[in-house]
């Protein structure tokens, strides 16, 4: 048996709703060729209710992607925190593969979708915190091209190939696998003992 | 002394600067935020002499990426034609590192504007150009999750880095030289001996 739901969890019910439906519709329609109103007509609620949790569609997409924004800075504040050059790109790179693996199709709506880049691009922290995950994998060495390069290519092309549907056909422990032996291999990381 | 130009040289003349306009205003406005009137009014003339070049947006689109995929359909044609997996991996990631830098602005330019994915993904033998570089680079172990991940992280990684702004401080040959040394780590393909 469910006891009945206080105010305030009903209000945490419908905003997590909210936020699934819209991620849906995003999904299907793109974001900007999804409205509040059809939000709010999936969900069986009125615009008023949707206005309620989000003022804008832009709030909305804010809302979406805010978990794994948070990830990724807890990630990285993790990886700041290692003791030298090494354990920190090792800690970064398994973070960061974790991180586009459990976000696989929240990354693939955000690549694919036009008008969601330019939101991204005017997100206040969101240039710093890409940029903090290149430094350290960058092992100290981000004046020397090479070191900067690599640590670019490894991170765009693991995101890129966690989103792309030619992967939609492997389970996320492959997925991870793979993306960690190939960027363990590019930045010249030696694979770890078995425990 | 020039000699005066023929009709055909004229109109000749008119197309290619038509695209290098067209291409400008698609860095400055978006091709979302480009019309062919604002294309005429650059380049001082009337929107009917751009009709008589291009009758829709998309065709000036087409246009302005074609030698960019004809660079590649060269490249992938080369490097299916050598003999042996490896040889045939190291022909497409030298290929395709040049064709990135060479035509870096032009990536940039493609990955950043909204709009322009859907369009290329509706080009009729991009899907099929695409795949067979990533064919190539998984040396016919394609099945093999771990080759398909490397080949298509350092495809998309590569592409993703020449056209960052972050690399614009680097000329080409650097960058060149950085993305095939780290493209040669990734896929486990030996350094060239000098020659």
């Amino acid at each position: 048996m469910t006891s009945p739901a206080t105010p305030a969890q009903a209000a945490t019910n419908t905003r997590t709703r909210l936020l699934a439906t819209a991620r849906q519709l995003f999904a299907l329609h793109s974001f900007a060729g999804t409205s509040l109103q059809m939000i709010a007509d999936r969900l069986g609620v009125t615009k008023a209710a949707v206005y309620h949790h989000f003022k804008t569609r832009d709030e909305i997409l804010g809302a979406v992607i805010e978990p794994a924004i948070e990830d990724l800075r807890a990630i990285i504040t993790g990886a700041e925190a290692q003791r030298g050059h090494t354990a920190r790109a090792e800690r970064m790179l398994t973070g960061f593969v974790d991180l586009t693996v459990r976000h696989r199709e929240l990354i693939a709506l955000l690549s694919n979708d036009p008008g969601v880049a330019q939101i991204i691009n005017t997100h206040p922290d969101l240039a710093d915190l890409m940029h903090r995950p290149l430094t350290l994998l960058s092992r100290g060495d981000e004046a020397d091209p090479s070191a900067r390069i690599t640590a670019s290519v490894v991170l765009s092309g693991i995101a890129m190939t966690a989103a792309s549907p030619l992967q939609d056909d492997l389970d996320d422990e492959t997925l991870r696998r793979c993306l960690l032996d190939t960027g363990r291999r590019a930045l010249g990381l030696r694979r770890r003992p078995a425990a």
